[in-house]
């Protein structure tokens, strides 16, 4: 957690940056989500991140209520991280992300799936009243 | 940018965040986005962060082509940085942190609307075939 380092900013993105926005939490997050890791030693595994870095994210995570610690009963099995409601719901972001990166870096080997029928599945844009799709740069911000 | 921070990684979100998962990146690309902020002193006003830094970021997002560096004509006026297509397609990036943050951290006070209509706009997860709604819980990611 980066704590309130966007203390002056009174937003919700800024919010939500201090819980997920260090580098490595979302890629570590991604692999909760979408790669099913649970354990220290997979999300190391899956990606080469510094165990001193993973431990404090996973840290930070357990005390955001992003995920839960649970220590396995079996001896000498590792704890699991597993994320929350508050976690799994994390999934447009990296989804979002990933949509991006597929269209303007390079067309990434990922693809997002509706488990129920195997439909791809996409972030869209839509008018909260008669859910009609919202073109990019229509969308503005206001105070409410 | 990050450079190859991420480069064992093959996926289009780590590619996304080695351009934007800097500190700051993303709150200077919702001042660009949706505060309409071009010029270095507006969003150093905005965001209080440091020259150093701030300067380092748009010169980023020059480089990775999220921006476009505008010299004024007038004498005495600074540049401008614009975003270009690239850069403001990051906006759901910037929403579904927002749409988080207000559900899971604080409702913050920003909300936001079509200017076509001003209906409030929110992103959905959808399914491309027959476009119905996917909840969180039933998307998967699988290789292509």
């Amino acid at each position: 957690m980066l704590g309130r380092l966007y203390e002056n900013q009174k937003c919700s993105a800024a919010r939500t940056l201090e819980l997920v926005g260090e580098r490595w939490s979302l890629l570590i997050l991604r692999d909760a989500m979408f790669r099913h890791s649970t354990r220290f030693s997979q999300f190391q595994k899956s990606l080469g991140v510094a165990t001193n870095i993973l431990a404090k994210r996973l840290e930070g995570f357990v005390a955001g209520g992003i995920m839960e610690r649970r220590q396995s009963t079996a001896s000498g099995e590792q704890a699991e991280y597993v994320l929350t409601d508050k976690g799994r719901e994390l999934k447009p972001v990296v989804i979002a992300l990933t949509e991006w990166g597929d269209k303007w870096v390079e067309r990434g080997p990922v693809e997002f799936l509706s488990a129920t029928d195997g439909q791809r599945v996409e972030l869209k844009l839509r008018r909260v009243g008669d859910d009609t799709e919202v073109a990019i740069d229509d969308v503005f911000a206001r105070l409410r």
